[in-house]
């Protein structure tokens, strides 16, 4: 147990009214919603990396968090900084949590006593997590922030960073599927470009095909029944990032023969950065079938980078979850906060209604998203529109057999002269509004 | 023969010192790099919209251009338009021009009516061209401009539409095969959704992926020998556009299995919009196998609508035609000029002009990588840089057989330590800025 | 009376649980809060470009409505406009209604004609005012849509341009003066240029700033005492449009003496093309006492032209009024939704559904802005974030007589080492969202 | 004497033909352009942060480069980054250099052992600037980088923090004087706000005033004869920046009676994040009376963040010194590199060739720009477009005594009916891509 956040008590659901900035005022964890529980439906997990690791730097500006486990450069403050993790879940009542190897233990001199080290941390968090603590959502590996990676993971210019990384992926592989990981996650910060001077694109998307393939393989092998999932983003840190989107990814996965094996980790804020909003990243990966799970923040709509803030939108909130729930809800996946503090939030206070604030806005979104479905309000008017292709000779326009020239032939003969509809988009986004 | 153009002459080459507004200073057609001459390396296109349809609106501001065939409603008028376009053609030297149906015709009163029209002015067309006029590089339909349109094409909630569509692109294709057009094109600028709000994402790919089918069926019934090429573009007219880019298109082609038949005519101007460099895309589409043809133009980097202005960096025409001939340069494919005037350049001189210059910009471009590719300027460092990749133990680990698990015992045993190298990004550019 | 509207009843408040999408659920005209009511406080006009003259083209597509009254190319249609116009001013109950020149009568042959027919149609809206009809909330003058206005309007490089203008803002000035308007704006839309290479930039300013001197003066010449506005924009139609944001206006003002003469009409999709969000625009004009009003809308963060959809966020529309209130509210000013349907929303119905809507939101943040004044909720951590400065040594270096090495010995001195305090941004994020 | 470059030579000029990657191709040091040489003309200056201080760290990564007086925090590292720092001045023949405070000693404990480092360092300098070494261009002072500044420097909520940048600014203000400084600049990096939820801008907007009002009279006082520099930039690290670009800073300038005292030293990067070219922020501050230095670098248009990276467009560095050789050239400015290497050139090498690339990039712009203006290429067409205000009628509507209802009355009175003529944008581009 830590002293960090000796002072708050867990945080409990006491309705829309309470003005209380560290209780629930949406999110009652045991309320249902048709024959899942909220928390069953949004399977909340907090990170580890934006709440114990990073310190406040941003790229004008050094360290701001003073955390009692800096620079948790020992194992005696890597588990300082787990105990302190463990507390921050208790409070909030969340039931699942992320990392990556990095986040949780020192490195060490080489490669087999990080794993060490790694596997240590595991044994801690195995006896906190058997302890009612939470569990894990996915576990992942930084293949990012040491300058070994500073050219590219599995697509490095020089193969023993390919080597490194298979022996990283592995070793975190292995830790998630012994703490009972639901996923294992892949996000590719470091597997792009800076510049196409100095990069043989074709050749590294290969390595990168192939290193994947070799993932999903060792998954069957040891008999991981979580998903793997790849986290598209555009760019930063690269300049150009190859698992740019949903549909970059979805077409990278078709062309390895992986689209069945591996489903997307989709981030509003990574979405924002594409050029894309959410509800659209998720819409997509629906309709492609790989849809996974969701990492919630925002991205500030007008700075250019990844900013990583805790979401505040009940609009945008309603809209990802209504995504979420036409496509069936979670199985493995959940709502993982890829959220961070902003630098001045010093207090350990700040960490806990940070969260508390999201959980809120998600849970609105969530009830909205529900009763919108339930009242069948966007679904109605959308059947509708397209009601024409219901009719047979519609179908048949479809189906086998039909021809560009056959289709032309019928429409000359009978003078087609189609008359636009209305497409009602502010009618519609009244109805939203109704529900928000 | 129109006067539009009486006063200027046919553009000739004279040298770098020139300063004649309306001579080449740089294309030179007949100047050979190995063993083809610059004009079969451009392949250059003059585009028949915006020279000779667009009338100078923008979303502020009406007509500003008042060119003698406008409003072009008449089928004589139709050919008032013609005459001109062929004396620019002819006055540019242009090898090649492109259309859509509704830039050449006026639109009749019913689908046959109009394909009627299209057909006169083919004919009139095959006058022109046998006469020593340019080649059809390729012919498109216009099916974005009409309200008919306003909600899509072939992915239209309404499937008269998509007959409608149908019957439109066939009458195009027949055109562009009867003028022995050397692509057939398709820019789906309302392929896409306004707001997802009333859009079936699922179904309207499904429409776009069974209409595609078609099309490439029918290329094979007519005989057509030219690529069927799909011009990517991200957003607007619509808030998301299905082929947003190279990487996109990619994945679409692969869901439908038309990737061996399809390719990607890609334009500057749309590749800035969706986040990417020309080069980019251009690497993208090599990469891919879907490399077809290009829309050279440029956009604006800080106005997020597609400006469509002529090319005027020679930096960033080196680093796109470097790309093309990586890619063995055109086959099918040209530079087609997806440009237009701003709307205050008002007289018949700026249109040549505005031509002039982004050929000349074209040709240096094109000497530039030429050159650099001549001296292994930057496939060298490239070579090198990845030179680890060539040993059999490298090769290994990308071969069928290669286990993650396998790789990651041999680097812990080796005690993998991979050291960084420099990415020397700014020699590299350097050598590019030695070049142009 | 029009035929156009003539199925739809008069909009009334309904109450928060209404489903009627003709009704308002937020919006009560007679509520009110403190000492005025919410059409007090609101002060909505509808405006009559987007209304009743755009006809739904977008760069890529014409004309999709097909209104009675189209082209509006006669006296008698421009008058059939004005009664669909008051029709629907009528059935949405606003107290305002905004138009320019052009939009409200057809140009004539000459200036004096046009000013003749701008006269008649203000005789026309003088009967339809004083009869029970709107108040004009101001008038204005469109210098951007002509192929005159091309190169600009004050700033143009012809004087015979400048003298245009001079006499079309006299007449509209003339006009608004006579129908009792409260304001006068100018938006420069084409007061700004396409490229720098034709450009005298300081000469153009200079036009601009002696232009808006001379309209100062003509309005104290004829009394008029309402306020001259003028409506930032950073680009669109231009390239670079001189009133790029509320800070540039500013010094514009400051540099030609008009600070205390003019003041600046705010709206929310311009700011955000500023890459600002819309209360920090507001903010700022407030800050530097140059507050008018505000044209409601929003623009889609991620397209980059101007896309004037109607507004639809609760929490943006609160943090809007929040800085109108805190501004001491509306004098002259008012809400006008410079708002247009997305082209394929094609009915009468729409035109007023999206004004509901739009008004229901603004209702929303104005109450929301409203109790969180009342409870303190922001003011109160803001004032202990500064509470600091309100020590007398603190003030004393703010004072006259403090100096930079007085202040620095002092420091010295003392050993001065501030410590960082919390800036509690999630807090105060999620204290907004208790109350939207 | 560093040994960090002691393999490399002192870069000379060898012709537009070398290929050497350490030689200079264009910048011919005494090669005179009218009555000054280049040298005079650009002025260059390199600057310490990025080349001596920066270790590579991105948001997504910790340092890459392995410099030998890292983590330079002894006064004796201190030297050795100095040492280092001089000889690639030296190497690269530079007349001037830039720092901040931070830069060049290790914090103190107090301010007033923080203020002794830095004299004792500038006592280094001194020696080695005797020894025949570059001038200082400009000194400045890192009030960001501390997270004692998190919440701003002289616009922090906390009294404290503002008496600590008093001292501070005087501390390096007394530095620069003593070492000759030319220019003194201040860069806001953090006068701005992270949200507006937590700020009081009309406040801070008045500390930030009053702040720079004493920085001028200490000016006077010490007799600094320099110019005092303000560095526009619109956001990162914060969310919005109060010296947001030329205009913003010369309205808050006007508006604290300093328009006269203070000028700005413009960035392009800066100018690229504000939505501006770099050539209009130039021109605009040119026209404004403000102009003062320039710190080159170039910012990738498709990354919302600052990402300093060494000039390497001819086009825009031309572009660029017009408007500088249009100002009268530099009078205390000069070009100071504020550019970085990417994170991944870590060699020494990279550091000089980086350099000599960007110098090579501003000669060639400088000369193109130079016979731009000797060929009065832009001038003519531009002295000739607004050829119509040269009238006396003309000039008389600008003239004091002029009146908007008197010039609409003679507009009437003729029949004012002006026509457009063609902008000629693009043969106007062809032009500068005569020169470049």
């Amino acid at each position: 147990m830590s002293q960090y956040f000796a002072d708050i008590a867990p945080v409990t659901y006491q309705g829309a009214d309470s003005a209380n900035p560290l209780a629930f005022r949406h999110y009652d964890p045991k309320e249902k919603l048709g024959d899942r529980t909220m928390e069953e439906h949004l399977r909340f997990a907090v990170c580890y990396w934006h709440n114990f690791v990073w310190e406040g730097n941003d790229p004008f500006g050094g360290q701001t968090f003073e955390r009692p486990w800096f620079p948790a450069d020992t194992m005696d403050l890597a588990r300082a900084k787990a105990d302190a993790a463990f507390d921050m879940f208790r409070i909030l009542g969340v039931p699942y949590f992320c990392f990556h190897d990095h986040d949780v233990r020192p490195e060490g001199d080489s490669l087999t006593e990080s794993h060490k080290r790694l596997n240590e941390m595991a044994d801690y968090f195995e006896t906190k997590m058997a302890d009612g603590g939470p569990k894990l959502l996915w576990g992942t590996a930084n293949m990012f922030s040491n300058r070994r990676y500073m050219a590219g993971a599995s697509t490095n210019p020089d193969p023993e960073v390919f080597a490194y990384c298979a022996s990283t992926v592995k070793a975190c592989m292995d830790v998630t599927h012994r703490l009972n990981g639901e996923n294992y996650v892949l996000w590719g910060g470091r597997e792009g470009y800076e510049t196409l001077l100095n990069t043989d694109l074709g050749r590294e998307l290969d390595q990168m095909g192939r290193f994947l393939s070799m993932v999903v393989e060792y998954k069957h092998k040891i008999g991981f029944k979580g998903a793997i999932l790849i986290e598209p983003k555009p760019q930063e840190p690269t300049k150009h990032q190859y698992d740019y989107d949903v549909a970059t990814v979805y077409g990278f996965l078709k062309r390895f023969g992986l689209e069945n094996e591996v489903k997307v980790n989709v981030e509003q804020g990574h979405a924002i950065l594409a050029g894309h909003s959410f509800e659209h990243e998720l819409a997509m990966a629906r309709t492609l079938g790989i849809f996974g799970s969701i990492d919630m923040n925002r991205n500030d709509y007008q700075s250019g980078w990844d900013t990583d803030q805790f979401p505040n939108s009940p609009s945008e909130a309603a809209l990802a979850y209504y995504e979420v729930l036409m496509a069936g809800g979670f199985t493995t996946g959940g709502t993982n906060f890829d959220a961070k503090l902003r630098r001045q939030s010093l207090d350990p206070e700040d960490l806990i209604a940070s969260h508390v604030g999201a959980m809120d806005i998600c849970a609105r979104g969530l009830k909205s998203a529900w009763r919108m479905i339930q009242d069948d309000a966007l679904e109605g008017p959308r059947r509708d529109r397209y009601a024409g292709w219901e009719s047979d000779a519609a179908r048949a326009m479809l189906a086998d057999g039909a021809t560009l020239d056959g289709i032309a032939a019928d429409a000359e003969a009978r003078g087609a002269n189609p008359q636009p509809r209305s497409g009602a988009q502010e009618k519609l986004e009244n109805i939203v509004n109704r529900y928000v």
